[in-house]
């Protein structure tokens, strides 16, 4: 049995705050419950870039039960004019006595300040509770708010044995219907879907969200360094925006067509291999705050090779492919030492039908270990 | 909090039973509790071959108050005269008035017998309770008893693109402490342990039990189809007994020198490879029941290629390794189709530390789809 107290009230904004996720665009997910003598008197959350904010919503919704209530935060409330007013002011002007807040805001228009305004204004206010999981559920805002580039998510599906097709290049289907359901999600939660232009030209999916309730569809980019892709693919229908990333190499006519079409095309380097690392800077430069990777075996190692993987899931099934020549999810040089593998911290495992998902953040240590340096500190 | 009934008591035969894992050869484990008015008055478990069995040692406790008294056992009592005197006869003889068995014994020897026997002198007898825990224990036995067969549990530790070691080899070590800890524990829990030459002439190894506490050594069996094993490795001293599985293309003389160190040497037809089917009926003809398989990538396959594997227990590192030389868990042909792929079944999955074992039994069908066959099935 739960008990009531400040957790669980805050468990339920993180709920509400969850629920919401990938809706928002770049703005962070927040939740929010009003509590005034016992009773929850406004609950809500943060719906849209633009629109009320989580404060906003469960104020309206307690009205004049808002005097003298403690309200349950799971971010910092803003102290800033952003698209709306500050949420801080709306807190001391609706006579809110008590704050609980579960994280500061890393945004540094906000940093705290929006904490110190209402303790100013004689509002009691506690920082902290349930803090490591109201971090973790904005961990696309908290990276994108200090760099400016993309949260990116490597998705892969694969046997246990690390492969994601037979030897004869077969791969469907490698996981089972449940698997294929949470990466439907995980589409809708992410602002955008990556793949390579092998995957257009093999499979031409459409990259669209498909669940069996409506979903929001990601913008699809395409990794196409010499513009292969063929201007018939369904990935550049109408469905979503399509952004393709290529390289000086490209034919400049293939350009106009494709953007004749209404994609867009971006120049990330002079080839013969798109400059990854400038792509991601261009594309959050466009207010994509998240990418699912959908890789094959040789993007996903370019992306792990360039530090640009903020997070892996790996749907494994539960079957062997053996093969020496089948396809692996990971194709990339690798180190010399197991010692220099690339660590995941933070992994957790999921099961989805028959399949187990696992998930983990690499470790900005190993990265860098991973691109050789660790070697060279080795020898020293 | 657990109640008091038939479950609770069973559960804790079980316990009993599980916990002798390792130390009855090829009997199967086996826990009985007896309780007289509410209050346990006899516990125990099978705990070596040709001692006493789990009735009997929990007998002995009870004394006097067997009489009248409800026993569990995890396993239907015996009614045959084999090393020691039929349970059955004994729980008679003692006066206990009803016994609750969780699964029938396999052994064609007992097979209903012995529940038969209780029930015909006036024993009220219950079976079922906690059947598939207490099948799934017996797991070796339950193979062995029907088959001769050794049950074949392959181990490997590995990446989580399923590799075993970098490009270049390296391999030391994938996972950590807690993964390893477990390994010998699984080594107590095998009457052998079973690796190719080749590891025995890169790491010579010793392949024993080193634990925390004293445990007990496998019969250590290495694949060497032409006797390559240097006559000074470790695996060939006196921790524990050595076999060594090899071809006709064994030369007599190195033959002759093993025997004459305590090895025994088995011939397992003509070559070039070790016929493992033969291998494996040769072993189970020594009474070793069970085998640890911590082969590499080359020996995994063929063992699965065979269907000769009973169970995997993959220990994943959180770690990538990439790198397309990069030796994997599984060297062998594989499927042309993800469909024929060897599929696991029963899949489980626990956390060591920072590691994760998934564990899972293959499917018959998928490992006769696997040697070729459904490719045809699905050519009708």
């Amino acid at each position: 049995m739960e008990m009531l107290n400040d957790e669980f009230y805050m468990q339920l904004a993180l709920n509400l705050a969850e629920s919401a996720s990938g809706q928002t665009g770049v703005n962070p997910v927040v939740g929010c419950v009003i509590v005034h003598s016992g009773r929850i008197v406004g609950m809500g959350a943060h719906l849209k870039r633009g629109e009320g904010h989580a404060e906003v919503n469960a104020l309206n919704m307690a009205g004049e039960q808002a005097r003298g209530a403690t309200a349950y935060v799971t971010l910092e409330p803003c102290s800033h004019y952003g698209v709306t007013p500050p949420c801080c002011e709306r807190l001391i002007v609706e006579g809110v006595s008590r704050v609980v807040v579960a994280t500061v805001d890393p945004n540094p228009l906000v940093a705290g300040k929006g904490i110190q305004r209402l303790r100013e204004s004689g509002i009691q206010v506690e920082v902290g509770i349930l803090e490591t999981k109201a971090t973790q559920i904005n961990e696309v805002f908290n990276k994108f708010i200090l760099t400016k580039m993309p949260f990116v998510t490597l998705k892969t599906a694969l046997s246990l044995d690390g492969r994601i097709a037979t030897r004869t290049g077969h791969s469907r289907w490698i996981t089972g219907e449940k698997s294929r359901e949470a990466v439907h999600t995980l589409r809708h939660r992410h602002n955008a879907i990556m793949v390579g232009v092998d995957t257009v030209v093999s499979d031409d999916p459409e990259l669209t969200t498909r669940l069996s309730v409506p979903g929001l569809h990601p913008t699809r980019i395409i990794v196409d360094s010499r513009l292969r892709v063929p201007l018939t693919s369904r990935v550049l229908n109408e469905a979503a925006p399509t952004i393709i990333l290529t390289t000086d190499l490209a034919e400049l006519t293939k350009v106009r067509q494709l953007e004749d079409q209404g994609v867009e095309v971006l120049q990330c380097g002079a080839g013969p291999r798109v400059d990854l690392v400038k792509a991601m800077a261009l594309i959050g430069e466009r207010g994509i705050s998240s990418i699912l990777l959908e890789g094959g075996g040789m993007l996903n190692g370019a992306m792990l090779e360039a530090g640009l993987v903020d997070k892996l899931m790996l749907f494994y099934a539960p079957i062997i492919v053996g093969g020496d020549g089948a396809p692996s999810a990971f194709a990339y040089k690798g180190p010399e030492e197991m010692s220099s593998a690339l660590r995941l911290q933070g992994v957790s495992m999921q099961a989805y039908g028959e399949d187990w998902c696992i998930s983990g953040y690499p470790t900005s240590n190993s990265s860098i270990e991973h691109l050789g340096k660790a070697d060279v500190k080795e020898e020293k």
